[in-house]
């Protein structure tokens, strides 16, 4: 691991390393949030934070106004990079934001040219919590949220390792990606034209096959410019009660997609994290 | 004005307008943060917030996460460029970032060719407040605080102008800028060789002229890069002594320049303007 940069913020640290990473296969880099007093006797556990189209490791750090909460609860976060990038990274060849670099979509690509670096699920579920609670003063205890391409992979990632998380939240979520623009694209791409392989990276599929015991929540805004083509909430209300799984879905009027949304609601999802983490 | 994006933010709304600024004599742009329930019948106090070198309108808004408090407190927050801007205005000939564009260090400039559109000191003091109050519903009673650059200009702005704001604050000012590079740099441009006229625009030199009664609360960290070169807080408190003026100098172990210094502690910031301005 290779420090980047460090900030003092809010009586804790701000961290960004950028380390050799064996799932993507190139240089990843990430970002991290101590609280004040996290240390090898005191050990914290980790909110994981997963971005969405566009984004770095950076964005949530300086705009959803998380730390100050987090600082109080004593809980670390962490926010990876949205896809794998660097000179030896394929991007999309009309360079459009919603595929290639800074669109990973959480998944693990199956097809030439993506397989060889777009393996973000594998890097977000196994590789970087492993750096994480090797080099962190870390507990094993982990939750994870994240915004629109990246509710959509922390609801995917939850619903599929919920002995790994303790809860799963998002903001925006891409809900049903099978049966969208966004996803379509992206899942076609990285996997190819059989369908049937989407399913596994599609939360209101996941949600709807069987009895999920792992607390769920999520906030949506009205006035969402995505709401109806891209992010489908109501398919993941319909699967949760098909699987009869509890799932907190918020919609608030009159908000956005935009940071600024994920601001004003962030405290209420710290403050779930951290009933559940045994913080509160 | 016109209107160039809306955000529904804490339950408020954040706004960001352009108009046709007659001081600076071009487009300006400018941010407002207007808190639940604001309305002509019930009209809130403003807050000023002047940024730093480089910055626009919009990085307090997206990172110094002051939305939240502002909210409860039931105050607006007003946050302008830091020059002018536009094909037609001048900017450093080597494009640097500490003079010319996004670094107007809020003066009215004397000297070719600064002078047609750097007057920040004017649309600061006069214009924006003018257009602030006639089309938003806020009471007259006004604050003001700032980072680096902008912090310089709070200080200024605010003991030259002490019967129009209730209380000034600052993170990481150019305490006194007739003594630092970015300073004299900046003033000597705009203002010309007279070293005499770089005076109204030195906080510390202004401070230490006379007793002050308005309210001045400074933050500043230990481990800010700039720090001994550029922002020279001693001469503040050296100048408050002169003057017998109370002023409230908190240093803050290990944190730097960035915004995350500015999130940390915006809140103090927040509740001593609040409670000069009656709300708490």
């Amino acid at each position: 691991m290779e420090l980047i940069s460090e900030n003092r913020a809010f009586g804790g640290r701000y961290l960004r390393y950028s380390h050799s990473a064996t799932t993507t296969n190139c240089s990843m880099t990430f970002s991290v949030f101590l609280p004040p007093f996290a240390s090898a006797e005191k050990p914290v556990p980790v909110l994981y934070w997963l971005s969405g189209l566009t984004c770095t490791d950076q964005n949530f750090m300086q705009k959803a106004g998380a730390m100050r909460l987090a600082a109080d609860l004593g809980m670390a976060i962490v926010a990876p990079d949205t896809s794998p990038r660097g000179e030896d990274v394929p991007d999309d060849e009309n360079g459009s934001y919603d595929f290639g670099l800074g669109a990973g979509f959480y998944v693990n690509a199956t097809q030439a040219p993506w397989d060889k670096h777009y393996h973000m699920y594998s890097y977000v579920v196994d590789e970087l919590p492993e750096l994480i609670e090797a080099n962190f003063p870390v507990t094993r205890e982990r939750a994870i949220s994240g915004h629109s391409m990246g509710g959509h992979g922390a609801l995917v990632v939850g619903l599929r390792n919920p002995n790994r998380y303790v809860s799963v939240s998002a903001f925006s979520p891409i809900a049903n990606p099978i049966d969208c623009p966004w996803g379509k694209k992206a899942l076609s791409h990285y996997l190819g034209d059989d369908e049937q392989t989407w399913q596994q990276y599609d939360a209101s599929v996941l949600l709807s096959k069987q009895n999920h015991a792992i607390p769920l929540l999520v906030e949506q805004g009205n006035k969402d410019e995505f709401l109806t083509e891209q992010l489908k909430p109501q398919a993941l209300v319909h699967a949760a009660q098909q699987s009869d799984t509890q799932l907190t879905l918020n919609m608030h009027e009159g908000y956005d997609h935009s940071y600024f949304f994920i601001a004003s609601f962030i405290d209420e999802h710290l403050a779930f994290h951290a009933g559940h983490l045994g913080l509160i």
